[in-house]
């Protein structure tokens, strides 16, 4: 591991190890998230998603947002953020400017329409800006191991099933899917010949506080990315009723569910292979009670109008989190959030050592 | 975790820590593994499950495999192995008389008709046999707590979604599980009185190698349990074509399903709030492609004639498996599993002592 956490320090001269990540949540972790995700030492993403047509303005957003106080080291000239894209979604060609122009560290790929696409932006990026990183997320051994064969990313973002939001719709916990796709890596650059290619692991999914994420490092991650603990901070972009269901909830395995039923309901066009967890909420008890599509989209509808109390297990509005949820007791800026979390990783790593009986 | 340690070498003399145990795998785990697992230091359990009908044949079975050897020391005079009950299943009465002549260390209890139903397995084990220690199963923060306040169990199992075979429906990885269920065992016992029935926990669910048991123990655990690695050894009482398929295997998430159709095809009586991680056969496809549960049902009792290769993708025997499927890789005695996943915890746990750099 500490390999990999020499090549992170090297490659994001402004980060701490253990390394911390902001997850790419789309239109909520947007340039106030990414900017103090990355003055804590770790690494914050804009979630531009399928959707660039506003990532210029979060883009200026956040030159302005690190222009205000002490720069953070760079390199090769780079924003020290970096910008999540869903593939399907997004239009290449605008974002290909737009990465050029600002040169993000890192992009983060998800959920192409097609392997031939995901080359295709992997590519392009590289032509239109060479100092950026290549991140692509990844729920399985196969697509793991599809995507190094295909892109050779710099990162591979492995997801456990049990994170919030979109995934792949079948999946495993990071407790069995990380070991063995560190595995199927390593046993692909053997012998060693082309180590360079070889991608930096992050785990992502189900780590919302400092056992989980110590964890994630101990399967073989060089860095955990946080999503759903990142919803309690003032820099989520998201209301106040979202935030206060992420608070409330408790018990993630029995209240938050892996469905399609929220993206019905907003008429977004995810693959097939893909499904996305969230908190059970009315919308979904009337979708498994045999609730029409039409009807359930007009409440819905009508939901968005009430504000705050639209969210609840009574309420409407979609409310993405990961099984991690019943973690999250309180709101904290998203600075503190990456720095105790990076604390609390050293303390069990040195604690452990010392645990002499073990 | 010392304290718990400690105590788990007092009540089970003839382990070693960190703690492997050996899952009650119905019509699986029976006599030679619960031998081999307990001679290793582990804790290994016969799985009677629902019909304890040759449960007193496997248990003499049991007592003369130990005859044999060494004898391993023993506390208050019980059997050093542990039985496992699937309680809505099994005939209390029978299982009684069973557990109050032989005496075993542990009883596992899981998935009861009713928490009454719960409290009296608990109550009536208790009578029968004051040194037999109550071990729980549970999948949920909800379940692990009415649990504890409901019959005080020695043990908590906490059972993560990865698991293979049977657990809730509805569920989450131990990586966000585990440490929700810790605090809150950890918070009902504060303020200290009570703290002797404070429960021990130990992990369950997609645990196949060292990485991942030791990620357990930081997520909490005092211990893990295995199933599906114990599978590919000789002592799992399956046919060559179930473990050829646990060797063939990759990639869990994708893999494997949890799924009520193996129940079907093979009319077990499972109550709603459950289902089974397996294989993905050709019965489940069959099933989601719109076959009637009469055709399927008649193919896969065809099936049954046709030996070893009723097994496999194309095939229709149940494989019951769990996430971590794919890093099980080939056959190896129990009593060697169970040691090299000690000593590869231990590895780990040093090793990660000596990383300065974290």
């Amino acid at each position: 591991m500490e390999k990999e956490e020499d090549r992170l320090r090297q490659e994001y001269p402004w980060i701490q190890t253990p390394l911390v990540v902001g997850a790419p949540m789309r239109l909520i972790a947007l340039a106030d998230m990414a900017v103090e995700v990355s003055k804590a030492g770790g690494i914050g993403f804009v979630g531009a998603g399928t959707d660039v047509s506003t990532l210029r303005s979060h883009l200026q957003h956040v030159q302005k947002l690190l222009h205000s106080s002490t720069p953070l080291p760079v390199s090769d000239n780079t924003l020290p953020i970096g910008v999540g894209f869903i593939n399907w979604g997004a239009g290449l060609a605008d974002s290909l400017s737009i990465i050029k122009e600002y040169r993000p560290a890192a992009v983060w790929f998800f959920a192409p329409s097609s392997p031939a696409s995901l080359v295709a932006w992997a590519d392009n990026t590289r032509q239109a800006s060479p100092a950026t990183k290549i991140w692509v997320q990844v729920g399985s051994v196969t697509e793991a191991m599809d995507t190094v064969k295909q892109v050779a990313p710099d990162v591979l973002v492995v997801q456990g099933t049990d994170a919030g939001g979109h995934g792949l719709a079948r999946g495993a916990g990071l407790i069995s899917l990380l070991p063995e796709v560190c595995d199927a890596v390593a046993a692909h650059f053997q012998p060693a010949n082309n180590r360079e290619r070889k991608p930096i692991l992050l785990a992502a999914g189900g780590i919302t506080e400092s056992r989980a994420a110590t964890a994630a490092f101990i399967l073989g991650a060089s860095g955990i990315v946080l999503g759903t603990r990142l919803l309690a901070t003032p820099q989520a972009a998201i209301s106040h009723g979202y935030r206060a269901e992420i608070l409330r909830a408790t018990d993630g395995g029995q209240n938050t569910v892996r469905t399609t039923v929220y993206d019905t309901l907003r008429g977004t066009q995810w693959p097939a292979s893909h499904n996305a967890r969230g908190l059970i909420n009315q919308s979904f008890t009337d979708a498994v009670g045999g609730m029409s599509e039409e009807m359930n989209k007009k409440l819905y509808e009508e939901e968005m109008g009430k504000g705050d109390v639209g969210w609840g297990f009574q309420g409407r509005m979609t409310t993405y989190a990961g099984s991690g949820v019943g973690l999250v007791k309180e709101v904290k800026g998203a600075r503190e959030v990456v720095g105790e979390l990076r604390d609390g990783v050293r303390k069990l790593l040195v604690g452990l050592g010392r645990e002499e009986r073990m």
